[in-house]
């Protein structure tokens, strides 16, 4: 027979939703993925598509909480979670969270909120979480956490907490670009709308030299991005520019103007990517041909240390 | 009775298909427009559209000659017409062009090549053409030739020829962003994927402040682009931003950005925008805070010009 689980810890994003079912001791029992993201499901489909998922991990005879994070709390998504304004950090009783009244008289759903900042305007949903379980694990760390996706988020963390930070679309362009534009007439054996379709072709090593030439032209000519966009497409008219070379240089073009604006988190001070392998890799390698070394943690690790720790936080608020 | 056409101007470009029905003093006897773009066209349904939009002008006793510009030569296009090298004029026998045969024995098509840049590489289809009518008017003309739109080119003009040019996507950035990216949710009210989605809403003043306030940020600090897109979203979530305000801070972004990455073109020397008007006014608006004042001429105007002028320099090479 099967252990149930204690409780459930949710990443539900955009386009995927990730589970974990715990025991007592906050160890995993079992990892579960559905592509029934945030941007699929109406209002009324969450709980189904939870239950779905974590249904065989859920004792009959009691309630199990449930932690989820990210877009799930949107505006769209299941249920509206407020933000938390800047410096955020874990203290008990701060974190804004919603819980979500279930039909399903064995799941106890909370919705971990986002996080906000005034001015600059930049709002968080998720990689709070993640920034809160890589403090959980290095709890003396003070400088910049990247976070590469669709929606790259940089991060300035001092005294265990976030103090300020910027979103890049750098991924959700990449895909536009790749895909939607005139320049994936010479991408066609692309691409995917996957977060990590920068990194689709990282086998070829001539696409790791592309890669690398694009975002050092990038970074230290940013103003010229729009610039070189198109020149992307008429190489491959004029020379033959091949498939590979091209999103090659088309993400290090993005990556490079990526980090160039945001230039005022990694010019001094630590650097911690938290990432998915591959992309993590662009990232840090771009970061060092600028002499800054970057250390790599992994993105779903993070992200499930997060949603303990908050989950801890829950409980001792609740003793 | 109609008088019938003695020959046929055609611009035909991505996603329309425009034509002038021509008397033998090249004076309009008819302007017509379809919605049939090469993009929504096969190649063997390429006549069958021409002859739908210009029939009833074609006289049934003759062949007429239609000379076409624009998409149509691409090789996704009727039939692909090879690029000419730069330095670009009008040359008899120089131009690339190429006739079409035709089943309709009505209509004898040629249509003209665009041209090429090796480096940077770079080509147009069409622009060419707008900017050789420019020149038919303005024969001392030396400086910058901009054409705002879907892809926006820069040409320098020296001794009546196109001796460089650049083309920035910023157009269909803009629908990208507008309409296909997270950016959509605030800008719910927008768009089309027309060219002039920009300008949609430049009936409201305060976008005009929008539009010139974020056009000035985006010139001074170019490498922020990517850092100030997200922006957008979040100041509709946070601050209730407006959607026609949200559009007119795009638009200023993006256009402001092509301006800081083509000041060479606009730095010193004369600057002629051959535009739609409200797209024109944008960017001599945005020039002008610059100090730069751009001469506007009518986008129209200029391609029908440049047809005719490749048109009396094939008659004179025929004869």
């Amino acid at each position: 027979m099967t252990t149930k689980a204690e409780w459930i810890a949710v990443d539900w994003g955009t386009s995927r939703l990730r589970a974990w079912a715990m025991d007592a001791d906050d160890a995993v029992l079992a990892r579960l993925s559905s592509p029934r993201g945030m941007n699929s499901l109406k209002r009324d489909e969450f709980e189904g598509a939870l239950i779905e998922l974590v249904g065989g991990h859920l004792a009959d005879a009691r309630t199990t909480p449930v932690i989820c994070c990210g877009m799930v709390g949107a505006r769209q998504g299941w249920k509206e979670a407020p933000y938390s304004s800047l410096p955020f950090g874990v203290e008990p009783g701060k974190a804004a969270t919603v819980t979500v009244p279930a039909s399903d008289p064995r799941i106890a759903p909370t919705i971990l909120g986002g996080v906000r900042q005034n001015a600059p305007p930049d709002v968080m949903r998720g990689e709070e979480t993640q920034i809160i379980g890589f403090l959980a694990e290095n709890p003396d760390f003070e400088g910049a956490v990247c976070l590469p996706g669709t929606h790259t988020k940089w991060a300035r963390v001092q005294n265990g907490k976030i103090v300020e930070f910027q979103t890049f679309m750098t991924g959700e362009l990449f895909s536009l670009l790749a895909e939607r534009s005139v320049l994936r007439h010479g991408m066609s054996d692309s691409a995917g709308t996957h977060i990590n379709a920068h990194i689709k072709n990282d086998a070829d090593t001539p696409n790791s030299e592309e890669f690398a030439s694009m975002t050092a032209k990038a970074m230290n000519e940013p103003h010229l991005l729009l610039a070189r966009l198109f020149g992307l497409r008429a190489d491959a008219l004029l020379n033959g520019l091949a498939p590979a070379a091209a999103r090659a240089r088309l993400s290090g073009l993005l990556i490079g103007a990526e980090l160039a604006a945001a230039r005022k988190f990694h010019a001094d001070g630590a650097v911690a990517l938290v990432a998915e392998a591959a992309l993590g890799d662009l990232y840090a390698g771009a970061l060092k041909s600028r002499g800054v070394a970057a250390r790599a943690e992994n993105a779903g690790a993070m992200t499930l240390r997060g949603i303990t720790t908050f989950f801890n936080k829950i409980r001792e608020t609740r003793r």
